[in-house]
């Protein structure tokens, strides 16, 4: 039980004992319940075939739901980026989770990526923009331009998220980047 | 599953959500494998009816175990710190874990702990010694002082661990009170 704790993010050997003390004091409250909702997610969730996303109905909630707006596709490197982007509210379209970012240093090359898919989501004819919500790092704007290529032969807007100074945000704490960016993107 | 994951110590419920995508991610190797040692964990893991500590089985291994002196008893706050003496390799005595400290403010009476128990072992005839390594907090070093008053009527010696310089520690991060304490008990 420690050794399998102690494999979750931001755990170390001494966090997972403690864990583990802390759902033994509490067996039925704590521990039956954390092992039943495991359980439960291992047997019931999987990957949508459609986007990519975690959900326990194939295709995801959010891919079946009638409401949303078909002509959009927001394209993420990660379930919980797409799961950000949903606690904002404001995005009403379709999602594709990307897998991950290219990474020359890691070895992560287009094809460890879930990118055909969303070429081929692209071009389906519906489909009037795809906005890449990718991270703003070297690897996630790596990722962007590449796939902007390869969306290049298809009648698509290709539209990137706006970099700027974050709602709440300092200048005085901000990187010179992001304050140039938001200098270049006034209006 | 998210929810539950958030209720372990020093989760969050953005902390929760990142392990929870961990171990989606690879559900075969992490997530059914924690899942089943957690279940584990809650139907066969219990408290020794002796000493207080977890096992799967009672009296735990370590109050089973014949080849331990049987004439020292060391009284821990923490099944935790149990381990931790464990860990240390010195100690081959017996234990006690007393469940925590008195605390006035948090309403921790001496009926809230398992001192009760302790005292009647501290009884039997066998019993030389007991060691009373509870936390160097105010509320560990109250709870020192209520079971030695518990224990003075009988015909054993009570212990404290010494206070002092940890090994590998620089005098320069101590605080005042240990290095008091560590000139005051010099040898």
């Amino acid at each position: 039980m420690i050794d399998f704790l102690s494999k979750l993010p931001g755990f170390g050997p001494r966090s997972a004992r403690r864990a583990a003390l802390h759902l033994l004091k509490k067996p039925d409250q704590l521990l039956a319940p954390l092992a039943a909702a495991l359980a439960d997610a291992a047997s019931k969730v999987r990957q949508c075939s459609t986007c990519g996303s975690f959900d326990t109905i194939d295709p995801c909630a959010i891919c079946a739901a009638p409401g949303r707006d078909e002509t959009i596709i927001c394209a993420v490197e990660e379930v919980g980026d797409l799961w950000a982007m949903e606690r904002s509210g404001v995005f009403r379209g379709r999602y594709h989770v990307v897998g991950g970012a290219l990474s020359a240093l890691d070895g992560v090359g287009p094809e460890d990526l879930n990118i055909g898919r969303l070429i081929d989501r692209a071009a389906q004819p519906h489909v009037q923009e795809v906005i890449l919500a990718l991270n703003a790092t070297v690897d996630g704007q790596t990722t962007a331009h590449y796939i902007t290529d390869r969306l290049s032969h298809l009648e698509v807007k290709v539209t990137h998220l706006a970099h700027g100074v974050p709602v709440g945000g300092e200048l005085d704490h901000l990187d010179d980047g992001t304050i140039a960016a938001a200098l270049a993107s006034r209006r």
